[in-house]
């Protein structure tokens, strides 16, 4: 399998931690977002991703796929073991909604073409960008922290004491926010369990420093 | 079953779609999103939702969930026939993924509570607010018609001739496209894909004009 990648994007950092929880080794391909005109948008790239984002998975010959959730659901039905969803279809329901609150509420309004656009397009503020920010997170981080706070079903990871599809999007989620320097305080189970899983080397080698496109000081 | 809507969000329309398209009998439960405070910030209701979003759906005693891909998979789990994904893992990853460029790129910037943020907090003007709805709306749309015009898996529905997650995704947010007057001329394969599903018992039966909650006046 080829893993079409950027070292800090979200959605590439969550197939790289299913890839590395299902041991499935996979050829790194690093797509510059960010590199003179950005390398996403290259007719050979487009060829496999006509939307011009990162991850695509190439599997084998013909299986080319985008939408990090869609290629998690993807190794989760071509290689089952270890699961990364509960084996009841109300407790998938549940980590499944964890896990789009973050992809669908969160994450989309926080990223980085997003926040270009404020910038460069609407001409909003640094201060009115880093707010836009802020507010979207921290709505989505309390909303998560009283859910997850409450709920008997958390454990050592979002759903019991193994890792699931939650965690893969939790643990970016948060990575990001403490880039953007927001104050974890506020979410202790947050904070507890992204400690917990991010220390996990299937996470760790999954994380944005780790991999060969890092640049520790791109934007 | 119970299905917590308000008849305009996208989100609950595809839920009642799906619901339709398996012949499953529910209680419709109207929270108006709207109406003074927003029924949705209720204690009861956020005891259901603590993200006080529409849709939830509540299944016998135990079982509330979130989040409506969430619960679209649950319902496929749940009542397989007839299936809303295709049988091959490679296909239901292709069709899961334009249900997730729609439900993670286009919907979640161009809702109701990031349109009021950008122009109550962020002071932007109805214009500028307006450009940003078409921004991401036709940034999406240009890309759901290149990948749906060139693959050979396109037919009478996204996929093929059956319904299914693609289909009940994208017929809300062209449903919505309209309403802000958004000209389809662009996108003739979206335009058509829409005319054909739109049209079926279904999908007809869940669009937000049919619904108890109906208000045409209503923003």
């Amino acid at each position: 399998m080829k893993l079409y990648s950027y070292f800090r994007s979200s959605a590439a950092y969550r197939v790289r931690i299913a890839l590395n929880l299902k041991n499935l080794p996979y050829e790194y391909m690093p797509v510059h977002l960010l590199r003179a005109g950005g390398e996403q948008l290259t007719a050979d790239y487009r060829k496999l991703s006509p939307d011009a984002i990162v991850p695509t998975l190439v599997d084998g010959d013909d299986v080319v796929l985008q939408q990090s959730l869609a290629i998690i659901e993807y190794l989760e039905e071509t290689h089952p073991s270890p699961p990364l969803l509960p084996a009841a279809a109300a407790d998938r329901a549940y980590v499944r909604a964890i896990a789009l609150q973050i992809a669908c509420e969160i994450h989309p309004l926080d990223n980085l073409r997003v926040l270009r656009y404020l910038v460069r397009e609407m001409g909003v503020s640094e201060e009115a960008k880093n707010g836009w920010y802020r507010h979207w997170l921290e709505n989505g981080f309390a909303s998560l922290e009283a859910r997850l706070s409450a709920d008997p079903r958390t454990g050592t990871f979002v759903f019991g004491d193994t890792p699931t599809l939650a965690d893969i999007c939790l643990v970016p989620q948060i990575f990001n926010a403490l880039r953007f320097k927001i104050d974890l305080a506020p979410y202790p189970t947050l904070q507890r369990l992204y400690e917990h899983a991010s220390g996990r080397d299937a996470f760790a080698r999954a994380a944005p420093g780790a991999q060969p496109d890092a640049q520790p000081d791109a934007e």
